[in-house]
């Protein structure tokens, strides 16, 4: 690959730390049809750009907007429908030496957050990309399904944001991290199933959706956090019969996320499952894709 | 079938005029396994229960709550999980010369509206319910897929809440009706599928759900109306990609659809395509099922 070129609009960051999500594994399997350079969650510093930012610690959204159309004046360039996003679609991730990311989307890292946290950030918005879409009253019953890396910071979003939570798994080593925040767990296999009035869809598998829906009450709320490349059967009918609200989630806002890392409200650490050189990238997604795994982090630095 | 009996919670009416509803079909199809009669909706006046109630002319809402759960505390009686509902859930129906319900569902039908419209109370308020769960501001862009009987009336309901409703179908002169409204209409084959922020699902179809995903826009609503008994293949990923809200919806408030029936705010008049004797009913059904069929009455007085 050649060195990516910045121009007034666009900085060349030196990923430091990238880490691997579902979706990359997803995109491995076909999902998206996307040839690239895979990676969209990268801490690094900027090398090449304007002044102002060159030396700066980053962390950076991915999609790239055009910043003049219609849906970008409504303040949602996440959707902008001509984006190029990070790693995903018609742009290069940052499972490389070097990134090359738009100054609109870069966010300074606060120096008390090390890399290994900041990592995170982007995950975590999307987490946050909850709150963001939907009013979470203080004491609403939500169970998140999956205790995946997903799973379990939306489990600590929505605690930290007042929601009685209930995480199902299927790892009991993975639920501790959240039972040491006091968010009550239970192992999927015990989940008597309880109705509840939010229902977080993460459990990554085309066949969640159903056992999601089931467990929503009646004019409750499904957030549907998994992209999978499987299209499943479904019927659609008890979604109109308990007039069930579908809410499909995806990125959301960096700010939030880089303010809890900084106040050390959600716990990542103890998410980091790995380590490994960019040069084992490939055992890198391996890794990730293992039952046990949470956190696979790239080291590029 | 043996005469209903009155109690004190419940009076017998007898049914002037019934309506034939596409879940009518789908039950008739296997949808819902309900074997008893059929029909909920119904206008007619109450033959035998409390002296306040004797001689007055009624319609009724067709889920007979319990007014003890949980849920119906919450004032979601239309969802109380040990509900029977009318003619579809271990409830005999008002195609029939007496229909038994429950005191707490009546409403008595003002002396202005005649019983060819108030029949059409109960799916005037399905149309409602889609003001009752969700905002809809003045001028949103509102596509409503499907001109059959439902579609027709939540074009009108949505119109007349101040939205921007394009109706799109396969019958001209369904699509009529609403153009003599000044709603906007287009042939399904004309339409060129704009995205809109609200879509809501009329179809009755299984494969109207992905046409319903594929207009609207990021971050848009779709209002799911159909209830089928087939399970198509859906691919979920569009919903979280485009953040897409869905929105299942079913039964709805008897009161604003029996004062815009009063007000005449709503054309329910020419939606009239046949009306069939009781004695008849198979015919009754057979016509409503015809593509170019729209609300069928069953005359029973």
């Amino acid at each position: 690959m050649a060195l990516p070129v910045a121009c007034d609009e666009t900085v060349i960051v030196r990923v430091s730390l990238a880490g691997v999500c579902n979706t990359d594994l997803e995109i491995a399997r076909g999902y998206m049809a996307f040839q690239g350079t895979l990676g969209h969650e990268f801490v690094g510093t900027v090398e090449e750009g304007p002044p102002e930012w060159r030396g700066q610690r980053v962390v950076g959204e991915i999609n790239f907007a055009c910043h003049s159309c219609p849906i970008c004046a409504q303040g949602l360039q996440r959707h902008c429908p001509s984006r190029s996003v990070m790693g995903i679609l018609e742009a290069d991730g940052a499972f490389a030496e070097f990134v090359r990311v738009p100054v609109a989307n870069l966010h300074p890292v606060p120096d008390s957050v090390p890399d290994e946290l900041a990592v995170f950030t982007e995950p975590l918005a999307a987490a946050f990309e909850i709150l963001e879409q939907l009013h979470v009253e203080p004491g609403r019953d939500c169970v998140v399904l999956g205790d995946g890396k997903l799973g379990l910071l939306c489990a600590q979003v929505l605690h930290q944001a007042g929601a009685r939570v209930l995480a199902v798994g299927h790892h009991r080593e993975k639920l501790a991290i959240l039972e040491k925040r006091d968010i009550e767990t239970v192992l999927a296999d015990d989940w008597r199933g309880e109705l509840a009035s939010m229902v977080v869809e993460a459990t990554g598998t085309a066949q969640g959706f159903e056992r999601a829906v089931a467990a929503t009450r009646p004019r409750g709320t499904l957030v549907l956090k998994s992209t999978v490349a499987e299209k499943p059967t479904i019927n659609l009918t008890p979604l109109v019969i308990d007039e069930i609200q579908v809410v499909g989630s995806r990125c959301g806002p960096f700010p939030p996320a880089l303010r809890a890392l900084e106040l050390g409200t959600i716990e990542v650490r103890s998410l980091i499952s790995d380590r490994i050189p960019l040069e084992r990238a490939d055992e890198a997604l391996r890794l990730a894709t293992g039952p046990g795994a949470l956190k696979v982090l790239i080291e590029t630095g």
